[in-house]
């Protein structure tokens, strides 16, 4: 019997590695922290409410006695996860709850780490896991102690640990704050999308492809970090722009009117071997066809509400 | 004015750190975790019992205000502290103590690292504060986490953050299930004192050394790392060699009957360049005197108990 705890499970990544655990033959357990998400009737997960920064998660697992844990709770607030002592809540958060895991039996623990772990300095063309991780952020450097102090903790219960450092991510239903939902949202709306010159190369993943990536990882016996990724280098400018020919709103961008963080890499690409190779894991989606997904998403959403601007909003709006 | 909080108070370090801190100048607030320590009438330190596992230290951090944090209380307990669960709870109420601390307004934060960060197949004479750090042990992973952590934790709130590595200290009151107390008082006791081969290389520093070493560090403005130690390299058989010469007591000491700790390094010793040159700090005592502190010690202790044998036990036993 295989069951698995989902943490963060009504969260961006959380909510859609639900239906892939099923499909893979684990029995799930979902873990929210505060008000119950909406489900059909015919949802098989077992929900359960626990905010893992302030109650004791251990009788929950002396309940459940899991043998999986997939770990993906975290401060995400878009503009302040980068520098919040939030972080530093969700570093001893995490110990307890891998401590409840695997005292209730628990033999192997899945995280969510972040290219944020990584040196953005060194100038590496495709980071691998083992390149240089010396982080820029709080973010980064709560992630990066969170998976060292997860690994022993694992190790000196013999369970095993694997760690999926996610790049960038984007899909449906993503805080609007987050670049590619913002670009999209503005479009729609008929306002300006103001970027900077976005010459910076990212690599990016839909996000049912991230959890699918990390349904994967749970299931397999691989140990240590992976990164879950794309492997492609694109440019911001690039994803911006096909964005708006999608949309028809190509003047609608203003490109280069706003200037890049500071401190922001100029490249940030995974080198995905790993994911490939050993885990055997390939995205289902190209770019194009993610984010074609994404704006179907934001035109119905915007529609619905009565957003949507000029022959957006007129072409056949289905509600949301 | 400077007002400092020391946890692990009571401890080996942090009792000995209490009267260096009084005469800088700090107003001292000693934390202890449970029952309170014998003191003298005249004891100018402010105690406070505080069990940083158990309680929030906020409300104590609130009425204190201190400026300064000296944070040395851990885990210790010999034979279990490499490998036990207990560290990471101590990572956790770290975290916890540095955040009431900042929340009160503090401006310095010093904390206790260890040898044990540093990667011990690395194979270099001297490890410098920037040599590898892969640790190999529990212990090692969860001070070194805690190290990152807290440097992100300090400079979030514009603090600045000092970590002393420790090395092998020694000194009076020594928990005897430690190597050169446990030599020690086997020798005083008529036993023999059963060792490895001890050909390995160690940087040995007085206990009493390593308080002001941590005194100095605390009423310093330096960043970082800082190992605390005495540079200088000497075999663990020269050591326990040196003690049994000065015991008279050659004829006890059984060497190479019990095997090394598997993954123990041949060699562990500190550059001590940091301490030396920007701390302009040094140990004021050589190994030779340390020793005879020491075992003058442990003899007014054995012989008050009626445990020292033969020409020990008689020379002018005075009581502890």
């Amino acid at each position: 019997m295989k069951r698995v705890v989902v943490t963060g499970a009504s969260g961006f990544i959380g909510s859609r590695t639900l239906a892939g655990l099923v499909s893979a033959g684990f029995e799930v357990h979902a873990v929210h922290a505060s008000a119950a998400p909406a489900r059909a009737a015919d949802d098989v997960v077992t929900w359960h409410q626990c905010d893992l920064l302030a109650q004791d998660p251990a009788p929950l697992f002396g309940r459940i006695k899991p043998t999986h844990l997939l770990h993906l709770a975290w401060y995400a607030e878009p503009g302040r996860f980068w520098t919040s002592a939030e972080n530093f809540r969700w570093v001893a958060a995490s110990l307890a709850l891998v401590r409840a895991f695997l005292d209730s039996g628990g033999i192997r623990v899945v995280g969510a780490g972040t290219c944020a772990e990584y040196d953005w300095s060194s100038g590496i063309d495709r980071l691998s896991e083992d390149a240089p991780r010396i982080p820029a952020t709080v973010y980064g450097v709560a992630k990066k102690a969170t998976a060292e102090l997860l690994a022993a903790q694992a190790r000196g219960a013999g369970a095993t640990f694997a760690w999926g450092r996610v790049f960038h991510l984007y899909g449906p239903a993503e805080d609007p704050r987050r670049l590619i939902a913002g670009t999209i949202r503005s479009l729609i709306r008929g306002e300006t999308a103001r970027c900077s010159s976005g010459d910076q190369l990212r690599d990016f993943l839909h996000v049912d492809d991230v959890a699918g990536a990390f349904v994967r990882l749970v299931d397999s016996a691989i140990a240590g970090a992976v990164n879950v990724a794309s492997g492609d280098a694109v440019a911001v400018r690039d994803v911006v722009q096909l964005i708006a020919r999608r949309l028809d709103a190509e003047s609608q961008l203003a490109l280069g009117v706003i200037p890049k963080q500071p401190g922001e890499p100029q490249s940030l690409v995974a080198d995905v071997t790993r994911l490939a190779t050993e885990l055997q894991w390939h995205p289902s989606r190209s770019l194009e066809q993610g984010l074609s997904d994404t704006i179907g998403w934001w035109l119905d959403f915007e529609r619905a509400r009565g957003h949507a601007t000029g022959a957006l909003g007129r072409e056949g709006a289905s509600p949301a």
